[in-house]
């Protein structure tokens, strides 16, 4: 029996085929069948875990409009059993013709013993327009 | 010779103690010496590389005010070469009794030849006062 995902590039294009699908079933197929998996949404606190994973991709899907995602790598930093990958998504909404500008996203993906599995999606919001430059903020 | 920094925590900790006493060297000594190492702050575009890193950090040390970071571990994902760990950074200013909400932070270290180095700090904002519960929020 062949791995159902070969490399974590494979986990990551059904992550976001699911996502623009709205398809939770597929959805929760590329999560590691573990408790620390994790999900950081924008402006939102830490999921952890498949119950509080699978609840919070339900919610996201319950909404009518599907998105188009446009996925752009911007690093992987990769070794035989762990893969991060940053990109940035652009979101498109269907009869929305402004595109919002991208999110930031660090992907990674773990080597299990049947394939590969997201393991943490963290996503971050995106600049405010109009950024001045480089500013210090809280938190950094 | 043994190595600068033997273990991931050995980095974390140097990087928080840097930020804390707004130390650029020894801030810049925990990032590997690399130009695949990405810097991600609340609401800011992605930095990459040891010179825009260096400068980001540079702009936020120039400010005067040093503050108290506690870190408390949410989730820790490793192997012999890359680990990750996921954290919330409670941030304190001198002067200010109000303590603001956490932030997030992934970090990436990764094993280099003399030792463990940062690769990755990628910040999210804290979710928004009173959040009303699970809410699917744009960009996930």
């Amino acid at each position: 029996m062949t791995d159902r995902f070969a490399t974590p590039q494979d986990v990551e294009d059904t992550f976001y085929e699911a996502f623009e699908a709205h398809d939770l079933e597929a959805m929760m197929t590329v999560w590691a069948d573990a408790e620390d998996i994790v999900c950081i949404q924008p402006m939102s606190p830490i999921f952890q875990g498949l119950a509080d994973i699978r609840r919070i991709w339900g919610q996201v899907f319950s909404h009518d409009q599907r998105p188009e995602i446009m996925v752009h790598h911007r690093q992987w930093l990769e070794n035989e059993g762990l893969a991060v990958h940053i990109v940035e998504e652009q979101i498109s909404l269907p009869g929305i013709p402004q595109r919002p500008p991208p999110v930031i996203a660090t992907n990674v993906y773990r080597r299990e013993p049947d394939g590969w599995r997201m393991v943490l999606h963290h996503v971050s919001p995106p600049p405010p327009p109009r950024q001045p430059g480089l500013q210090p903020l809280q938190g950094i």
